[in-house]
């Protein structure tokens, strides 16, 4: 896969050797990813608002209520900034100055429109499926009414960036010697034992969907 | 602790009644969140980048190098939006339409402003007990030029709104009838074992901010 376009908007200027515009380093984590941070500017305010979204080749894909803010802006077209982040570890330097987090960042820049028709039900089956594989052949599928009413928007991947920060704490090598524990605390998102809903008839056993969810817990 | 005030900017559109503008309802979520999404405007472009924050009642910190396009557009006093999210669990519902996550989330309106002196260095101390309670007594303090190599700015939190969503899915009543798995996955940022720095001794032990750090993690 090739790389992002790089101009100043999307140009890691602090760290550049953490950073990177490859397609297969950014669509990983957007991937990965449950929850994104959409950024958009409404009166001249920016507003950042947590949404699920489901990514294929160079767009994402959000979904909600018609009359959601967000869609109907992210629909109008105008400029979007979507952020994306794994935290992976909390980083203890033997110094307060050196301390850190690994984490995996996303950032893409694009412009939105509406979906309908064909696209929205394959964008839709594509949120299903993110938030967990198989589920879309399982559940009850949308009728025309639900998805009349849910807005889908689509964003152009037109910029993007990842950054990325792993491994040990980098100290200052005359602090090396201090008797001060250094090392990383690993950080994942766990995914628990699945919880029946109270009304559900205790024969119904769990789905294909869920049999390796914990897999996803990069729990060791 | 009173409740924010409210205007266009923080008022929650869709599904009020999961919304909440009291202090200690948004604080927790800004407390227990690791790191944020900042938002801010930059030649008509929204912005919105992850980092780590403190919180000191209605103040945010940010600290980064002095360098940074985020910070110093933070202290040049534009409008700033912030966004901590904690993901909480998948909500597999019957159908799916009413699929959702499970989360709480808090979304911060404010002006940024430079911070020197004594706010500086407890602002320091602050962001450094945010990432484990206790380390600023037991790592190597800020020196001068440390200090001055970075860069802290507040945000005043002017306006804020919080949103939880919790519990099982909610079907359509005709659809429990139905043979389709229905529950929740219950998802949390889980803290494993600290892994010590290659170039640590033996002998050092592990420090007391990190004692009770799997407690952070909300396992069973």
């Amino acid at each position: 896969m090739s790389a992002f376009p790089v101009d100043d908007r999307n140009r890691i200027r602090r760290k550049p050797q953490r950073g990177s515009y490859e397609r297969e380093v950014v669509y990983a984590i957007l991937d990965e990813a449950l929850y994104c941070h959409v950024g958009f500017v409404e009166d001249g305010w920016p507003i950042v608002i947590p949404i699920l979204h489901a990514r294929q080749d160079d767009t994402l894909y959000l979904h909600g209520a018609r009359a959601s803010r967000l869609l109907k802006h992210v629909a109008a077209g105008h400029p979007v900034c979507v952020a994306a982040t794994l935290l992976d570890g909390l980083v203890l330097a033997r110094s307060v100055f050196h301390h850190s987090l690994n984490y995996r960042s996303a950032v893409v820049f694009g412009h939105g429109r509406p979906v309908e028709g064909a696209e929205k039900r394959e964008a839709l089956r594509l949120l299903t499926e993110h938030v967990a594989r198989g589920r879309w052949d399982e559940a009850r599928l949308p009728t025309p009414q639900e998805e009349e009413a849910t807005a889908v928007v689509a964003i152009a991947i037109e910029r993007a960036s990842a950054k990325i920060r792993s491994g040990p704490p980098v100290d200052d090598e005359a602090d090396y010697d201090r008797p001060i524990w250094a090392g990383v605390v690993p950080v994942v998102q766990a995914f628990l034992d699945p919880i029946p809903d109270p009304r559900l008839p205790a024969d119904i056993p769990l789905p294909a969907s869920l049999r390796d969810h914990r897999r996803r817990s990069r729990l060791p």
